[in-house]
């Protein structure tokens, strides 16, 4: 799937704040836009209160890169842009410049499926300034939302314990694309289909669905409608029983049940989209098995999320799958993520690489500088924890010692010859050109399943999770420390 | 803007829920695909707890209608599908329908930036029973998303008591998309600009933005960073003063507006995007006013929403211009709105519409039953009531009473000939032809201005707000509880 040829019509390079074009026509005017520059793509805090956070995103954001252009309209879009005075907001020669420019970072990221945690990078971009802060507000766009999405996902199938999970959320999403992107990390995030045809057609992800309350109410009476859609679907009746009364549309779906089978054909099942879950399925259960249905599914809809699923579990209601919409796609209690993207190394004159600190009234602000990667241990295939490390640095085979970022008291002694390692920053684009193929979709999704597996249950509760660890490496703490020091001497010295 | 041609790749009929296209083939095998019906498009309660929702998304639709149809690519797709069973999903005849089938419905809306409330629809869809289906989930992907911004901004922009309030939550939108649609309807809803160039491009709305902290970090000094941006942009500066001490950044954007005044030129402000808002915007004021810049503005930013805004004003903090993100463009405190579409009427084979009901466990979730509009009562220009009732009954001149739908001990004697009056309901679509041209951004977003300015301060208070008196007329009252009671009965005899 390719967005920007399949989904949106060409350019997509406006699709950025409007400071990103600002910096990148001052930097051109400093003569700084081809310095080289590090950026670390992170979030600071989990979603939902939960203990991980699932990655998505990067098809879409190795689409965007590899179209990377500013088409004609876009820069005569920007050519009648005016400053406030009324002269023209960027220079001739910028905009030449900007038509001209041809994506040639480097960017390393997690593949898709990965479970990630707080601070440690998710990607990383190196390139010319110019490039890196152009891409800075798309990358988060895509990747904030479809990380989101797919940790919801993987929530609400960890509480319905590997019954089938529909997302049908289209209706409720936050725009078209709010709609798709939705659709795509939800089947990564392990739901078994989507309701959104398009997200089905250019994803390949199974789609689901079978009628609504107006097919029930655009008939005489209940039994007639579920006839009608027998006689269209002999084979795949899920029939919504809840128009008027649910157990009047219970015994109604057996009705046309029994007259199925007679054909030799079987219905599916019935949905509940209303009341009370617990006890409505309880009753549906019964007069199913009663009539000789005990294999009919019971599919339940109306707001659920992790939470009321694990409740109805808990109450032994007997719903077999779970449909789940407005919760899940617009991630309902908490609709966005934040990840962010920071400087945190640039290249000075003589060549090198210079850490970068950015200090904050917030310390949960202060950034990590350098070049890093994250390392994850496991011990027989768990996952014990992740290291940020200096890339250059060479790790200490008889023992190191990781430190919390955001408390320095938390430390943890590792010793990589015990584990197994992956670093799990993988080269996805060199210098422009992309060395990376994403997975098909179905790939992706048994990634994420092997992730979550490869945690320990006890960081994967949906309430007051067990925290992993995650630290830097004890140089890159020490680094990092000592750049916040002279960073406040300087400022003393400066005021 | 055409969003099916500026800026998504061709149709975009696959954009809805496939149990539309279920029914839709269903219909169309039992014959009844043709027959009229009538939906209604509303909701059942304001967002964040408010006392008003203002319409948005209507542009969107007109587009998505005018340009229905089933591509060669989406026939494809569909023919490919297949049954549990391995049988093909849909029968050919049924998909040579679907790739001749053009829209031909009439649609009566609200225009965009009107003040709508619960129950009322906000859209009304007339004509084939499968065409109102497959338009069901676009309608409220785009209409329940738009309207949510376009209140929250407006909520937001109460708040803010006529200052700017520049949106630029495009890194945590909800997908491209959400991003872009988010930006449009917040403009509506009272903000100034987005930071977002491509809905700038798109939709014509201004777009603002100045430097973040990377750009500072990528000096080696703050003074440097803000020199040189001066440099670039000398009449346009608004220094981010938090990257690494706020006071201090104050302090050195003084030094950088100094020069620049030396020049001719003057600094615009500065901004504040960590740490207490109002203990460093009040700071902030002083060391401008007394270093002589008493017109610089002070811009603050970092998870603002109303209540936040609110909140500093109260604190008489010294914030000039507000910059929202996060908590406007996805909504956070309630990322949906909820709306739904219902049946409610059906051409029966004597040509008669007949009003329909699907009753509910939930009796907030009964429809309302017929062919409605809504009238507004106004006066002296303000809104007083607004009243839902079946466009073929005359109402009584000398005075009809309104019964609020969800509590019928809640009435209101309406006298017609004291009020100017308005049907919200506008024919935007008769037989598929386009009759509605939508103004252009501007015009609605002062519509929706004007709108907010007919109702009571009260009404738009932003927590327990004064209810506004929507209700059914009296003839509708009446027809919805009959309907009510035969459906009751008829289960009961049916059970």
């Amino acid at each position: 799937m390719k967005i920007t040829k399949d989904l949106y019509q060409g350019s997509l390079a406006l699709l950025t704040d409007f400071y990103q074009l600002t910096m990148a026509y001052a930097y051109w005017k400093s003569g700084k836009g081809e310095q080289e520059a590090v950026f670390n793509l992170f979030f600071r805090k989990h979603p939902f209160q939960g203990g991980f956070t699932l990655a998505a995103g990067l098809d879409y954001v190795i689409d965007y890169c590899s179209n990377f252009r500013f088409g004609k309209e876009d820069i005569e879009y920007l050519s009648q842009m005016k400053a406030p005075d009324g002269s023209p907001q960027f220079e001739k020669g910028f905009l030449e410049y900007l038509s001209e420019l041809k994506f040639s970072c480097d960017i390393d990221a997690v593949e898709e499926g990965t479970v990630v945690f707080p601070n440690a990078p998710m990607v990383r971009v190196k390139g010319p300034l110019i490039q890196c802060q152009l891409l800075e507000t798309p990358l988060l766009n895509i990747l904030n939302f479809q990380s989101l999405i797919a940790t919801k996902a993987a929530r609400i199938n960890l509480a319905a314990k590997g019954e089938p999970v529909l997302e049908f959320g289209l209706r409720r999403a936050q725009g078209i694309d709010g709609a798709l992107a939705a659709s795509r990390a939800a089947y990564i995030g392990g739901c078994a289909s989507t309701s959104n045809v398009m997200a089905g057609k250019l994803f390949g992800i199974p789609v689901s669905g079978t009628h609504a309350h107006s097919w029930i109410m655009s008939f005489e009476t209940e039994l007639e409608a579920f006839e009608a859609y027998a006689d269209a679907f002999p084979n795949q009746c899920v029939f919504l029983v809840d128009t008027y009364d649910t157990i009047n549309g219970i015994k109604n779906a057996i009705k046309v049940g029994q007259a199925l089978r007679k054909k030799g054909k079987e219905m599916m099942g019935i949905r509940i989209d209303s009341g009370d879950l617990a006890y409505f399925s309880n009753q549906a259960r019964e007069l199913l098995d009663e009539a000789g249905f005990p294999e009919a599914k019971i599919v339940a809809s109306n707001d659920l999320d992790e939470h009321i699923i694990t409740s109805l579990k808990g109450q032994e209601a007997s719903i077999n799958v779970w449909g789940v919409g407005t919760k899940l796609v617009t991630a309902f209690d908490q609709p966005a993520l934040g990840a962010v993207y920071k400087l945190s190394a640039i290249k000075t004159e003589n060549g090198i690489f210079q850490p970068k600190i950015k200090i904050s009234q917030q310390s949960l602000k202060i950034n990590i500088p350098g070049i890093h990667n994250v390392k994850r241990y496991y011990s027989n295939d768990k996952a014990v924890a992740d290291m940020i490390y200096l890339e250059n640095e060479e790790i200490n085979p008889r023992g190191t010692v990781i430190i919390d970022p955001t408390d320095p008291t938390r430390r943890k002694r590792i010793m990589p010859a015990f584990y197994q390692e992956e670093d799990l920053l993988k080269p996805i684009f060199k210098k422009g050109k992309a060395v990376y193929q994403s997975p098909d979709i179905q790939k992706i999704r048994e990634r994420a399943q092997k992730q979550l597996d490869s945690f320990d249950k006890t960081h994967k509760r949906l309430v007051n999770p067990h925290l992993y660890p995650v630290g830097l490496e004890e140089n890159l703490h020490h680094l990092r420390m000592e750049l916040v020091l002279q960073a406040k001497k300087m400022e003393n010295g400066n005021a």
